[in-house]
């Protein structure tokens, strides 16, 4: 369990790394939500809002899960604005982006990835033991999709895309086991970040799959 | 970032104005929900867990992001007994209310408004940021119709609906600037609750759209 | 509303009871959400992360409309490990499991009981008014099974099949009016547990109906 004196000093002061991790995926996932409701053939509003939850969605869950209220995202302008800005960028670029579906899947994967080291960077800092860490890093890289997923009324990808959660929970168990054996920051978000955009990568260049059963 | 004193002002006294509106917006999107379900042929309680999630939905969810715990609609039986009273209402009246579109066109703009100007009002009350505040107004707003529509299998229909999340984000916006320029309670819940009722039924009266990009 | 002392002692000493019973509904649950993602043909990882969306769903949002954060879910690693147990279990034998939907709906009406009453048991304890009770017990019985539905694309069962949330409501109710007697624990969950295990059985076995409008 979070003590107080844990839970003041990460209010106090959230490692800068984390902060940057975060942002940077917030923009992407913002972007990336955009695109998917561009070619949904939503309106300019509906792309906003899609990439609005997108990009903020996957933070959220994990900072009230935390108990972290009101969560990063409400607290300041910072993420609001990376977040409209990323899905502003869909109405360009966003049939250029939808052209070419490799460029996607390669941010896709290093957003998914900064999100699973911000979120485990957060819970370490927070003090959880290394079920929540793997459990809210996990969370906060597939949140996002899974909530674009369900208001564009698909079912969601990182249910049936091979190796999409995996690469989030071995990503986030790794980071995990470097910051176990008392290695410091940033190193531990740096073997969480590479662990997982590496196997999203090649199981997205292999095609990998997991077993299917009944 | 919320400071104690300004929370502990807010617990102590929320405005009587806010309370009003958000309690009759509670009512009206619990008779809304269940219309709703009774159309999608639900049974009797199907009806009523719609017509309350539909009801409280929005106003939980803007809680929870303020740190506001428990969400008030879950500290006195007030708005549960309101969102299942106005739920209950629907099992006579639904099919009557059917067959009226424009009669549920109108009230649903009311409704929206009405929690557009509760969310955004509790926001300032509780000293957030203009981007916050706009944020949690529009959500305070959509969040009940999007739930309802993900309950019943819809694809939500606040981000199909020409200007409908868009009148919520402009009449935030109005409240946030008049009451950036000191003007008191209730009159900027007055002016985003106008705004966004007048917008919304414009857009219904000569169905309004924004562009569609890709 | 709950007091600080009353938050603290709950803090300090949930029943046994209550754990126990939300630990097995947990784990019952992330059996049967897995078996279901087994059905739909989801790969290993998506029969986890349904199994344990399903599992933890009810008892997280209850605790944050409580206002207890972080979630019991996540202060210890106990309900996360059970329920991934639970849901790798339905690897083995979740075709068996999907052969006898009989067994399957019992068990379903069992952790649906041990759900309500844990649920109803925790508002209890932190002295929540009737109403929140009920609301409560319902929403931690209810919220896997919805949450499950979602993540797979159906519409969710809970408001198309006979007297599920009923059930669920009835139980809750129930232990609310024994408690509110002054009937000690662990009797109040008793009477929730087998009032709601028992309507839903029957319901099952004589395919209850509630009436439908429109």
């Amino acid at each position: 369990m979070t003590t107080g004196t844990a839970r003041a000093v990460a209010r106090r002061a959230p490692s800068p790394y984390f902060t940057a991790a975060d942002v940077a995926a917030t923009g992407l996932f913002g972007f990336e939500g955009a695109v998917a409701a561009v070619a949904a053939g939503l309106d300019l509003l509906g792309i906003v809002v899609v990439g609005f939850a997108t990009a903020l969605f996957g933070g959220v869950i994990r900072d009230v899960l935390l108990g972290d209220a009101p969560p990063a995202a409400f607290r300041s302008p910072l993420r609001i604005i990376v977040a409209v800005a990323g899905a502003l960028l869909a109405v360009p670029f966003g049939s250029l982006a939808a052209d070419a579906p490799g460029v996607i899947g390669v941010l896709d994967a290093i957003a998914l990835a900064l999100f699973v080291a911000a979120g485990a960077q957060k819970a370490l800092e927070w003090g959880s033991n290394g079920f929540v860490v793997v459990a809210l890093g996990t969370i906060t890289g597939v949140g996002g999709g899974v909530i674009r997923d369900l208001l564009l009324s698909h079912s969601p990808t990182v249910l049936t895309t091979g190796f999409y959660a995996t690469a989030a929970i071995i990503g986030a168990a790794a980071q995990w086991a470097t910051a176990a054996r008392g290695i410091r920051t940033p190193w531990p978000m740096a073997v969480g970040f590479a662990v997982c955009v590496t196997l999203r990568t090649l199981a997205l260049a292999y095609d990998w799959r997991l077993p299917v059963f009944g």
